[in-house]
């Protein structure tokens, strides 16, 4: 547990510990803590809102069963899960308007590049940390650099929630 | 035809082959060929749970439209793709419920180790094995190794189904 | 502004540029330049299909309030992303129908080997590239290379949209 609380806060920066007790271990890079502040109910699916407490938002869809079996609801804290490779990056000063539901800006943190990709780490407002697998061709398409500012893309449908047992 | 039979066990172990004369071959690293046992209709959307030979079950969600063009029907042979680095992997002694559809429990079968990520297959009761692409860090984390219990988790919408043509 | 044009005609061939004031850069391999040419709304989600200069169709879903945001509509320039290892890729003369949306047809254009993964770019017939991240061991079993006739495979789950701010 105590390896598990380390790891999290590695991940993700200053955030407070709702799930210390937790002993559930996921391979996912992005692992978002935090609180649900909305939840908008579908036929089918759900839109869920999980804001950490540095105040990052993210915005996942799942299914109302999902909602169920899991009993989301307001108020009640929740973790949101996202695989590094399916981050994409942004960076420029505009000029296209994109239809995935999160696209949360901060400042470039760190790029770790390997033969062929790097892991770049975005640092939201909130504290939180994004981490995104692209191509290190993109990374210098991009001047993706520690300080540059850039935005991370990622579709709600992409979004594992989870909760306490 | 003879080649792709082969591959096919060689990626899930024992099972069934109805799709001998398929000479279709698909990059996906998780094949779990199968019959329907539940199609369950939405308005746009349906799940559908293909059960290999061996009881191992995987759930798509795919739109009405797939169900009709591909004539999915409860009894009916499909087969089940996932890409590798869609699957998530989940070790430890619970804590956290997820929201994500598909939650397949085994044992890590191998761990093959790139520069940055590796391959880790985990054999579910059924037989079939299941390919997750993972950082390295994370296999570290887990302490994912041959003989440990590990969970796949995979999302619905993440899965594509085909059909004898 | 001209980086972004070079890099975008890199990527996806001869094409018109209706963008070429767009500074904004992305991550995304895989870059769609076209117009709306079909809108099928739903209660929660449209289709939304783009076609680029040279007729190359590709379909991505997403919300209606994505629709409402960026004022989707049919005769509207648009771009459709797909990050490469989300692109699934098919060989063979058939056999199997499948249930993603995007299924594109054209030959292989290149092949570009890395230590686990290769980057394969597919040409299709109104001569957009595709790239697919795919393990070099489905290269192999593909028999992948220059000339072969291939298909991408997408989910419209996978592709994002963006329009001109």
């Amino acid at each position: 547990m105590f390896r598990y609380a380390v790891t999290y806060i590695a991940r993700t920066g200053p955030a407070q510990r709702q799930f210390k007790e937790n002993a559930m271990k996921i391979s996912a890079r992005n692992v978002f803590e935090g609180t649900i502040t909305a939840l908008v109910d579908g036929k089918v699916n759900a839109e869920v809102e999980v804001t950490t407490p540095g105040g990052d938002r993210i915005v996942a869809i799942v299914t109302e069963g999902s909602v169920a079996a899991l009993g989301l609801a307001v108020g009640k804290p929740a973790i949101a899960y996202v695989k590094a490779p399916w981050v994409m990056v942004l960076a420029g000063d505009g000029g296209v308007k994109f239809s995935a539901r999160n696209q949360l800006a901060g400042v470039v943190d760190s790029v770790q590049k390997g033969a062929v990709n790097s892991d770049v780490a975005i640092k939201l407002t909130g504290g939180s940390l994004v981490h995104a697998v692209i191509t290190n061709e993109a990374v210098m398409e991009l001047g993706l650099k520690p300080g540059v500012p850039a935005c991370a893309l990622i579709k709600a449908s992409h979004v594992v929630l989870g909760v306490p047992a």
